[in-house]
C-alpha cells in the first residue's frame, strides 16, 4: 500500500447547495428542520437550524450525519439489536435514528447529512432532496 | 415589569443570507473562512467551513459569535487586560479575538456572527459584509 | 500487605507489535479496522485507524480496550442483561460489544486491545492475531 | 466552484511508517515521546505513547498535531502574542508549543504530526525524522 491515496472532498459550495435544497424541501413540506453536514472524517462542514425546529435536534442531526459518514450508509441500516450498545460505546455518536444519509458521489463517500426535527419519514425526505440537488446517490 | 416582552429573532432565511454573503466576500478576497452564527441565547443557528479554511477556526469562530451575541458588541471591545481571565472563567467562550460582531437590527441584538481563519482584518471584513447583506448594523 | 508490588507493563515495542500484527490480519481478511491499545490503568498506549475503517469505530474500539483491561477478560463476558446499565453508569466506557480482549502475559493483565469496524467475529479475529504476535493469551 | 475537489489522503501504512520512524529516532536520542498523527480534518489516524514518556504529553502532542494540520504549518509559527487567546478560544487545540509539523506531500497537507515529552528541540527532531521517512516536507 502506498503512503497516500487519491480521493474526493465536498467543497463549501457543495455544502451550501445541500443546505439550501434541504431548507427548500423542509419549507415545502412545512416542517422546520435541523440539518448538519459533516465530511468523511466527521468534521462539521455546514449546518442550519430552521425557525421553529426543535433545538435539541441539532444534536441528533449531528449524530445522524456522523453515523452515515462513518458507515457510508443510511443510519437506518444500523441493526436494531445493537443500537443501544453501539450508541453507548460511541458517546451517542452512532445512531439508528432515521434521517442520516451518506453523501456519495461517483462511488466516493464525501461525508454525511443528518436531518432532525420532523418525523423519520420527513427527515429522510429532506435529506434525499438535498442529496439530489448535488447529484449524489439518494 | 410585565411577565413577557416582545422581541425579534433571526430567521433561518436571515441566517442563510448571512452565510451566503460571508462566503461571497471571503471568495472575493481569496481567504477561506469558518463562519458561525448564533442566536441571542448562544445556540448555533448556522455555520459553514469553507474549503481550505483552518478547521480549528470553527472553534474560535464559535467563541467569537458567542462573545459578540452575549455582550451585544464586537469581540475586540473585550478589554485587553481581562481577556485571559474572562476566557478562562467562561471555558474559552469569551474571546477578544477580532472577527466577532453582534447581529443588531433596529436596535435589537438578534445574535452574533463569528468569522475565523484569516487575519483579524479579513475576519472583520467578512463579518461586516454579511451583516450589510441583511441590513444589520456594521 | 507490603507497600509496593512488582508488576509487568507493556512496552511501546510490544504495543507496536500488536498494532502491526493487527493491521496485517485486517489486511489479510480485507476488513479495515480501528485498533486501540490501553495499559492496565486505561491510558491509551497506541492506536491506528486503517484506511476505509469507520471513524466512529475509534470510539467503540477504545471502549472495548478499556473494558477488557478493566475486567481482565473479553468484552463479551459482560453479561447481556447488565450491559445497558453498566454502559450508562460508566459513560459508555464499559461495553459488551465483541472485539475487546485483555492483554495477558504470564498471568498478568498488561492492558486491553479493542478492535472495531468489522463484524464482531472479524474484530475478535484481529484482536487474537495481535495477541498471538506477542505471545499473549488468546 | 465545483461540488467536489480531488485531494490526497494519508494511508494507514503511511501513518505506521511515521510512527515507526518517530519511535526509532526517539530511541536513538534516548528521549521517550508521545506521538500523535491526525488527518486533514483533525481526526486521529495513529498514536503511540513510548515507555517512560510523560502521559500528559499525549494531550499536548494531540494539540500540536491538530494545530499543524489545521494551519498547514509548524506550530511554532503561531505568533507568540496571540497564543494564549487562540488557545483559550479553541479549547486548547491551537498551540504554539514546538513539536507540531504538517504532513505535506507533493504540496498537499495530509494532516499533522505532534510530538511531545522531550525538549522542544527533541520534539521537532523526532517529527522531522518521521516526515523524512515518508518523503514528506521537513
Amino acid at each position: 500500500m502506498e503512503t497516500t491515496q487519491t480521493t474526493q472532498i465536498l467543497t463549501h459550495q457543495g455544502a451550501l447547495k445541500l443546505l439550501t435544497a434541504a431548507v427548500a424541501k423542509a419549507e415545502e413540506i412545512g416542517q422546520p428542520q435541523c440539518i448538519v453536514i459533516v465530511d468523511a472524517s466527521g468534521e462539521v462542514l455546514a449546518e442550519i437550524r430552521m425557525t421553529g425546529a426543535k433545538f435539541l435536534s441539532r444534536k441528533s442531526a449531528l449524530a445522524k450525519a456522523l453515523t452515515a459518514s462513518s458507515i457510508g450508509s443510511a443510519t437506518v441500516n444500523i441493526p436494531e439489536e445493537v443500537r443501544t450498545l453501539i450508541g453507548l460505546a460511541t458517546g451517542g455518536n452512532v445512531t439508528g435514528l432515521p434521517g442520516g444519509m451518506p453523501i456519495v458521489v461517483d462511488g466516493t463517500v464525501l461525508g454525511g447529512i443528518g436531518v432532525g426535527s420532523g418525523s423519520g419519514q420527513q427527515d429522510i425526505e429532506v435529506a434525499r432532496a438535498a442529496l439530489a440537488a448535488i447529484g449524489a446517490e439518494t
